[in-house]
């Protein structure tokens, strides 16, 4: 798959009803790599004294980005991936800001896909947020093979 | 602490913004336990084709469980919790129906909370995920000795 | 698979060699739940300022007895198991005593296996850790059709 | 802490009862990093089939190395460590040979230290597994402050 970014774009942005919600945008899409923006807005506060986002947001972004990584391995109209797992570790509360969330494939099998995401407002040396997913992925080319 | 309903109701269900945005309800709190009603809305779809609810949706409400749980174990106004980790165990998709999550202390420690956490649909004998988190916690009557 | 306790017993107790090293003894084994005892030896201790068994320990019985319930799931000879993901919550320090480590299955999919983990000394009431585990798992039969 | 290599020579290959059986040895030592050898023996097998190193091992590694990486943190003598949680994603299985484990701060706090940990046989491009861990951390400096 060429991981075209339209399709992508969609996928994150429009097709999902509980992005459009939270308002991910796509940032970059390449082989085994997805990153999106979640432009700030109050009703994404998790804590309003401390005014930062809430864990769910980042759990959210990470596993949409762990997901849309595993995609761009998928090879079918058919292929199909589920998240088995998801661990979030809260290094430091979000701020009240825009957040970029980053998802990397660490390894891609025929039945079982592992990803790594981050989670940072400016900079990925101030990592906000560290993620593990693993997902279930059904290939039809496998299967049939 | 005695848990008062009206005080967690307003946590869950009116302070924190994003559970707004979710729809959060309060079902039961009680020492070292907290349950809350997800009421089902087509914003809450995570995979349109299959109709399951968002897994970002269900770690929220796990988050939302597990550290309200913590706090019916904080004895001062200003006690503090924070998630130090997530994890989520995704054991079936979830369907485009009303969900429930519960969240229990597993262990409360003066620095470190750990938590328990499930979400069914209609019974807690057809769990569709699990969660764990550990959450930090500054307890004033503990550092004042 | 009606899960001869002889046969377990072997797969516990000799056929894997860092088992050995342990000592672990079959305690139990029925279908979704195998538990082991843990033998307390001075060369399992992981602090010596505090005499506890070693979070090593207790995570190698976690895989072993999770491990193990998936294998009461299987139905041939060739059907196989191995360890996606581990994680263990260390409730509180394991004291220099005999342990007791139990797994049980929370779900058993056609590829993936959801098993859960308990670790105490005396009374399961008295958890000193708690275990989460996901196999991949290839069966024959499914893949027979 | 200037993290001399004899005293963590001493900490990872003799103090610990545990590390002796398996038979761990320090290979480096920096601020915010621990890295140990575990040398191949048949003993350390979990697989006979496959002739893989047994997941316990690896986890037991993981704990030695980010618990190790932890300690290049503290200050005084006093202070101590102790494991929150421990995860470890197993992405191929280890063969029978030679291992190494490797263990990073990732973020080191005065409560909590986030860890991240590697295992490889020769090369860390091809890791066989990774882990986090969560350690809580009793600061003497700290609470005296």
């Amino acid at each position: 798959m060429e991981a075209p970014k339209e399709l992508f774009q969609n996928i994150i942005e429009e097709f999902i009803p509980f992005h459009k919600v939270i308002g991910f945008k796509l940032i970059d899409v390449r082989e085994n790599f997805v990153s999106v923006l979640i432009p700030y807005k109050p009703e994404l506060i998790g804590d309003p004294r401390r005014r930062s986002i809430h864990g769910g947001v980042i759990a959210t972004a990470m596993d949409a980005v762990g997901g849309a990584a595993g995609i761009t391995t998928l090879k079918h109209y058919d292929d199909k991936l589920s998240t088995i797992d998801l661990r979030v570790d809260y290094l430091s509360p979000g701020l009240a800001k825009d957040l970029i969330c980053e998802g990397t494939i660490v390894k891609s099998g025929n039945k079982v896909i592992f990803t790594r995401m981050i989670a940072y407002h400016n900079s990925p040396e101030n990592i906000i947020a560290e993620g593990r997913g693993v997902y279930s992925v059904s290939r039809v080319s496998h299967s049939k093979g």
